[in-house]
């Protein structure tokens, strides 16, 4: 049933004050992409004034309906619908783009409302399936909507997010294409033909109509639709054109992320009527009043590790311990989640989905929806932690970056690092993992030695607000510490130590074990190493170790990781010892690792307590 | 029509020998996946025996079909293969998965045939796609044949890679998906369910067909509908049975990537009947004889830049410095291809996808198929090179070590790095790449700071053989060298100095030139300080710089780059002065960036000539 006659002009007005707010906020600031915007103002006008639940007062409400601009270039259209909508000023409008606003090029978390930074294309339906899934566990009234151009859907994460949505059938996620058939350097199907949308997605298991996206009474038809839809996601694709309603920019070529002069402004102006009878307050259904809610309180988790809880004289792989961590620790917040990509029984991530199926989202081998869904998870206020082999993650870093910027509580956990995994190369490995990590602003870096270890810094993880990365290890290693060992985020542990160490050995994860061993040797031998357990890479304490240096008179420090010798424990120990003179030996792999088993790897890479005896004997001689 | 009772006979008692095989492989090992070879040893044996066409001589000429076992974890079933059309020894397949041995747990270079290191799951349709569309182009008559598991099908790039075959209408290409219903720790639609497999390939462009994987009549027939596909790329869904042919393993979980024990095993070799009369010469047609090929020369491009090539007093941005070189050098060898992600007109690869349209593929917003097509481009025996930002490279670390462990001759540049980027935001700025990119064996990492030193190091990176990554501007920046300089790998230019320099400031790419800004200002203020640009991050020529520092017998070093503090050029000179007692003083990006003019970002963030000039006033008086 087609709407009102009165009620379609107006709605038709709005969009074009929309479109004028969009290209008034670029051709102020000289850049961003106004034509991208005027192509969805019509379906976004329909969803911010009809559609959507928004809290009038708290646009973060956690009871709200939320959103996701997956195609943050259109970050303008947002903020013009929040200005008309009132969530902001006028005055800060004119920031759009410059250094200090919450406006800025795509939207950040600086802005109330968004749950997930974007602007890395691809990534928002993640997000919002992550957001769909706990809503449809809870059982909550709440709709996730996602706005994606029609370039972006070339991303496979996109496929990734449609797979995991439509085998979950999750029928509170609603989906929008702007199909304005124009890409940053081309026309969409001179780049690559990504037709038929629709018949994709349905193959996907979604739900899908196909639309007009500039006729409001096919827009309100759709979303009928979406909201009579029960069983599956629901996607609809809009057709528009690119720059629609102006007509020098309309389905243009070169007019993506171009702004508009101040001439070009006034024409566009002119070809967007807006009625003078325009009532936005009339038009505006979308606001509601969810009432105050408690702030989350950070997680707490009360557990004293116990001799009970494992046997010291056993070998364990940190992986296991973390395995047993999580689900002991799990039991103790229901806010805690865990996802997974099919590696569960290698990660030992499967003893807490035994325990709380509840909240366990099982991802597939899909890595990059396996992180930017934990980032959606946790913008529902839960602890979400996925888990994989590290190396797995890799094709992720990009939505990992993405995740710890937007301020999400998630946490990674890649397990089978370093070429002590063995037999199934280097295809496997987790090699450079720890250098990407560190560079990650505020980011934690864990990486354990023992069942200790691995416990306690799994607690320090599912503690800590924020990004946080551990790095886990296959093979079993005895136990280094005593249940009551406390692993504070930033120190070290000293294993080994006399009045006269001639020389200090970092150490970290599974090769700790190995620095002991060659610690002994060394020391039967009648030369004192000191041996220090790095299990936090990130922070660390550079003041503390460079005064534990300097204090012993020391002229070399070893440090060994099963790591490549870039990124890892010997630049931390570079950057610690920074000027003062103290050489810092990197024992470390080189080159490419191979298949073998862990044992003949370590030896050939020079990583084991042998080559380290070695290197200690010939360096300090 | 069905094949003769007899030949069929035969194909089944020979996938029997290539089950054994794989299930003896696994058992001497005492790891890998035998049943997963297992489930596809019929269609496989069919492809290598009767469909394939192979080299008898040599299993990488150029001129034969090509084969990539995309789920690597078939190993075994591939070199059970290799042994039994007469390519491996007995001997030899006895040192699977062996230190040193060629026969690793996942398929590498090491290995004849192998055009793609496989293991990491989901990059081989990509790998398929890159070498089909060459030889479509060059109207070459080969096809290539890719082996996919039913898991691998959750990751994204899968997609984006069927996207670009259907769109570009691949037809000599080939995927098997073996539908075996099992994945590592569930059933396949316990996981994520991935049906309508053969829908969801259709929706995307293919011709499909779906088949019992175990029927060598349906077998026999759907290649020969795929050799009779003339205008898309062709799926063959097989149902099959992982474990196929025994008893305590078909469909069972909790057999992924377990080995049988000696008992087990010989169990097994009893429901695997093997006809006496089994003749795998009179089966095997694959063989052919191509006849000798000539050895593929190193790229040599004799250009020398003249001052007509640029106007040495304007202003240029490393990317159009770049796409100039792509255009002009371009032309000088018929190998080097071009791939781009839609940004060919920010990144000036377009000056090239202009001049040579017939060695450019655009394969849209999909980073992962970007790198992973290109590998695929090389191994035909071009030089490929992939272009769009660099941060959104980042989403394909692991397609980009993977291609560098693959030996792929293929190039990564990436634009628009670091905050100088300005308006656009962190979501778009490359602040960690360097860090990655140094961590890889092997690598070339390039990072010019003007026109000249652009176009040079475009020629050297198109020049090396292997993998290189160099990073790019976006702002325009003054030209520094004449047109004649040269820039070797792993050196680096001086471009002040005096015989009182009291510091030495390293500067890399864009904030080359605020470090003579600021050079020039400390030294009217009588304090000199040498300025050296280290165009050539990996490799680096540590023991030059070193020597040039002590003979200066400085005590501080300054680094400044567009980029983390960790990972990049601070981490370089940290390696460099190692022990020295002299101290770097990292200037470089701390905490997120955000948006703002490039000019406002370089002084928030003090990377610019000011904030360099207060850092070393402070630190030297």
């Amino acid at each position: 049933m087609p709407l009102e006659p009165q009620l379609k002009q107006q709605l038709e007005s709005l969009a074009h004050l929309i479109r004028r707010d969009s290209i008034d906020l670029t051709t102020q600031s000289g850049s961003g992409h106004p034509t991208t915007c005027m192509s969805a103002a019509d379906i976004m006008s329909w969803v911010f004034f009809r559609e959507i639940r928004l809290d009038q007062h708290n646009l973060d409400h956690p009871l709200a309906d939320k959103y996701i601009f997956s195609k943050g270039h259109a970050a303008p259209l947002l903020y013009a619908l929040m200005y008309r909508l009132g969530y902001l000023e006028a005055d800060e409008l004119k920031s759009f783009r410059e250094i200090g606003s919450r406006l800025e090029g795509h939207p950040t978390l600086r802005l109330p409302g968004v749950v997930a930074a974007t602007g890395s294309l691809g990534q928002g339906l993640s997000v919002a399936a992550g957001m769909a899934e706990v809503y449809q566990r809870e059982g909550r009234d709440q709709k996730v909507y996602v706005l994606m151009g029609d370039g972006e859907i070339n991303e496979g994460q996109v496929w990734e997010a449609a797979m995991l949505a439509g085998s979950r059938k999750l029928s509170n996620l609603i989906g929008i294409v702007d199909r304005n058939r124009i890409q940053q350097s081309n026309f969409c199907d001179q780049i690559v033909d990504a037709e038929p949308l629709d018949e994709k997605f349905r193959s996907f298991g979604w739900e899908t109509v196909r639309i007009n996206g500039h006729d409001f009474d096919a827009i309100a038809e759709a979303f009928a639709k979406a909201r009579a839809n029960t069983d599956k996601p629901f996607m609809i694709v809009a057709d528009t054109e690119k720059g629609y309603g102006v007509s020098f920019l309309s389905g243009q070529l070169k007019r993506h992320g171009v702004a508009l002069s101040a001439a070009e402004k006034e024409q566009a102006y002119a070809e967007l009527p807006v009625a003078d009878d325009l009532d936005i307050a009339a038009l505006t259904q979308s606001r509601k009043d969810f009432g105050p809610v408690a702030e989350l309180q950070p997680v707490r988790l009360s557990y004293s590790l116990s001799s009970a809880d494992f046997d010291p004289a056993k070998k364990y792989a940190a992986r296991a311990a973390y395995g047993d961590a999580l689900k002991k620790l799990g039991g103790l917040s229901e806010r805690i989640w865990v996802l997974d990509g099919d590696t569960s029984n290698s990660t030992y991530s499967d003893r807490f989905a035994g325990a709380y199926p509840d909240r366990h989202l099982e991802c597939g081998i899909a890595e990059q929806n396996l992180v930017s869904a934990a980032v959606g998870v946790a913008a529902t206020g839960k602890v979400a932690v996925s888990n994989s082999f590290a190396r797995f993650f890799e094709r992720a870093y990009d939505q990992i970056e993405m995740g710890a910027y937007s301020q999400a509580n998630f946490k990674i956990v890649g397990s089978h690092v370093g070429i002590s995994i063995g037999e199934d190369g280097a295809s496997q490995m987790a090699m450079a993992d720890c250098g990407f990590m560190r560079a990650i602003p505020d980011a934690v870096v864990l990486s354990p030695s023992d069942y200790v270890s691995a416990f306690k810094l799994t607690q320090a993880l599912l503690e800590h607000e924020g990004f946080c990365y551990m790095r886990t290890f296959r093979g079993a290693a005895s136990v280094l510490y005593s249940a009551d060992e406390s692993f504070p985020l930033g120190d070290y542990k000293v294993l080994r130590q006399s009045e006269s160490d001639a020389a200090v050995v970092l150490a970290t994860g599974y090769v700790v074990h190995e620095a002991l061993k060659a610690a002994d040797k060394l020391a039967e031998s009648g030369l004192n190493v000191r041996v220090i357990d790095v299990y936090s890479l990130k922070p660390f304490n550079n003041d503390k170790l460079r005064a534990e240096c300097e204090s012993l008179g020391i002229k070399h420090v070893f440090t060994l990781e099963d790591h490549y010798a870039t990124g890892g424990l010997g630049d931390l120990a570079l950057d610690a010892l920074n000027g003062s003179g103290i050489r810092v030996e990197k024992v470390a792999v080189q080159g490419w690792p191979e298949s073998g088993s862990p044992e003949a790897l370590l030896a050939k890479y020079g990583i084991d307590a042998a080559a380290l005896y070695a290197r200690v004997k010939q360096v300090l001689s």
